[in-house]
């Protein structure tokens, strides 16, 4: 069996395999500041005829204020204040605007560990497979279906394997890996599959790489993006869940069937950057060298942790910000905030020129601020380039790894980071 | 002669009086990123049929981006691009969305200096009357015809003096006396005429309370706020300007003539609250104490400086920021945020659960980030409380000094920092 398969089985009481249709018990269920209200009046639409218009387990739900922080508008501050009121009302925990971003605070807060199955309402929800979890988004409705029952129909997905192997070059990262396998098998490569990364380079990786890796699934269609939790989770688990222990269960078995397993050498992989305005429009740094930027976001929660600053704060050293370009670093959590500013990087980069904001999502989405104009040119770190995405329908989005955007923001244009 | 018409007397050319309308020469110029597109627009409608479209002196210009960065919103993005191409093409200094607030910057990195005659597309430009300059607010169409030609009617505004003596008991600050003062005379009881701040308590306030002092002069009306230059302010010039030194001439001489002369004993004087919705609805805090509030700001342009930021970490020192209440803290500028940050300050902050941001304007304006929902209550150090300055019409915004927010951010409720 698969991990995946071993999950479903578990969270549906019998043992299934891919391709069957399970309703399946959700061990955590996530929703933010976006995609909660409406999950909220779904919630209450199933709930009419109820006396008790209780949650199925309030203990099992988390929200999260995130994506509009501090409040942007007069509907983000109608949506803050609904989501508040239904967390008080249930008893359910609520990040508010000062923690950070859902994905990085989940697994931060130990909400997350092998074998769970996990639902957000938010489409990188994938990101919690970086923990051995099966972790996956779903739409409003679907969330308030779950708060209503707690269980939620699923098909269990088929498993397509990445084995990928070699030790990286310098200032190549798990960013760079994630890309390449996404331009590789491209935006629907795994459509409603469970990407599976496994091999020397991924089990190297500490759980910062790894939640860029699996946070990722979803820009090549897959379900779930899963790494088999082993030493490494163990010991990011015991620092946040008491009395955790790893269980050896929660590993796809030698004889498992995927769909497909691909193999990757890495060791030669150059830095890649996804172009405008795909994810899946990737190519390595050297064929989009020299392309002018206006604006570097280093953060989200693909890559706003402390490991992914710090690779910026070395990398930069004591150099200024590059003239006419606009860095803005946004650590993912209060957690990596203060990891950051107790290094001394927040004072490094305000020293250097750039904006450094509290925790939040930034401008990855567009909405909140940081937004780009018409005709400018963004370098993200973050995991989404569609037309708009940060901004204006007129304005062009690359996604890169932390370490060439900071290469980036010393030249004024996309840098590639072994020449720094 | 007043101090006003000295400063016309020199503008225009010739000896003037209040009551006479001159043309005058500006010596400065500053507009940002909300009223400055419109200026732009306005200077190349008069400069149409000319072949050279080039402002009057480009070295006498400031353009700086703080209302609304990084970028909230595409229109926000579309200002920030004009207004770059048009500083970059006119040879204008543009500080950039890190640098911070207008009122901040421009004293601060030595664009003003007693006697100037400065005018701002903002309302609260008559902050640089603290450095003893006639500084006042006006629309972009007017800015439009400074950028043109470099000079603007005025009728020479009479003067209200105001003698503020008494020293100031521990925890009651400028900000309350300005309050005071405003709650006293009313929104229009200066209107049309330079407001003057003398006597012992303002001769003993450190710049940056004098700041907040002329900042507010708006609030009642005021074209101007002005507090003449001292040993104080030529301390502050000299670590900006080169060679600045003190010119006696800028100062009321012993005969001049006022529209009256209000005296004022503060020695007495409680911190003082400005109530929902409007600014001269001013409370000693003892009738407001107790009030619940959702969200506390420090920051603006008339309380965002190191001295008010640090009244606040002395005032919370360790505690936490009460439950149920978002504090924000906003440097006004990138050389306060420093300030702030070398001292620790931000660490403190972000430890006690408040949300620190990158030097802007912040929610003051209500446009940016951090509204205020429907029915929630704010407590503000900025200078407006007008409905729905903050977010929602149907929120309620008081203004108070920084030890009064430090001091209901403990509580989550409007206190008298005097019991902390």
């Amino acid at each position: 069996m698969t991990i995946s398969e071993k999950i479903f089985s578990k969270a549906s009481g019998k043992t299934v395999k891919a391709g069957e249709f399970v309703l399946a018990n959700i061990d955590r269920a996530m929703t933010h500041d976006i995609t909660g209200p409406l999950a909220v009046e779904g919630f209450y639409e199933i709930m009419r005829d109820k006396e008790e218009k209780k949650v199925w387990d309030p203990s099992k739900i988390v929200i999260l204020f995130d994506h509009q922080v501090p409040a942007d508008s007069l509907n983000a501050a109608a949506n803050h204040t609904m989501l508040r009121k239904f967390a008080k009302e249930q008893g359910i925990i609520n990040y508010d605007v000062y923690e950070g971003v859902c994905h990085q605070v989940m697994p931060e807060k130990g909400h997350v560990k092998p074998g769970d199955l996990v639902v957000g309402s938010d489409s990188h929800t994938c990101a919690y497979g970086s923990l051995g979890a099966f972790s996956t988004g779903i739409g409003s409705t679907d969330m308030a279906a779950v708060f209503a029952s707690g269980k939620l129909w699923f098909k269990v997905p088929e498993t397509i394997r990445f084995e990928v192997n070699g030790k990286l070059q310098k200032n190549v990262y798990s960013k760079d890996v994630i890309l390449h396998l996404i331009g590789d098998v491209g935006a629907e490569g795994a459509r409603y599959q469970a990407a599976e990364y496994a091999g020397s380079t991924v089990r190297t990786m500490p759980i910062s790489e790894r939640m860029t890796v699996s946070n990722m699934a979803i820009e090549m269609g897959g379900k779930a993006g899963i790494i088999e939790a082993d030493e490494v989770t163990e010991k990011y688990l015991q620092e946040r869940i008491p009395d955790f222990k790893l269980d050896p269960h929660w590993k796809s078995d030698e004889g498992a069937v995927y769909s497909e397993v691909r193999e990757y050498d890495v060791s030669k992989l150059e830095p890649q950057v996804a172009c405008p305005h795909n994810v899946d429009n990737v190519k390595p740094v050297g064929e989009v060298e020299g392309t002018k930027v206006d604006q570097i976001f280093v953060g989200s929660c693909t890559n706003g942790r402390f490991e992914d600053i710090e690779v910026v704060a070395k990398m930069m050293g004591d150099e200024p910000v590059a003239k006419d370009v606009r860095l803005l670093i946004i650590p993912a959590s209060r957690t990596e905030y203060m990891k950051v500013l107790k290094a001394g990087y927040i004072e490094q980069f305000m020293e250097a020129g750039a904006i450094v904001e509290s925790p939040c999502c930034g401008p990855c989405m567009g909405g909140s601020f940081g937004l780009l104009g018409d005709g400018e040119v963004g370098l993200a770190t973050s995991n989404r380039n569609f037309k708009g995405r940060e901004g204006s329908p007129q304005s062009f989005v690359y996604l890169s790894s932390p370490a060439t955007a900071a290469a980036s923001a010393l030249t004024g244009e996309i840098t590639d980071p072994r020449k720094i």
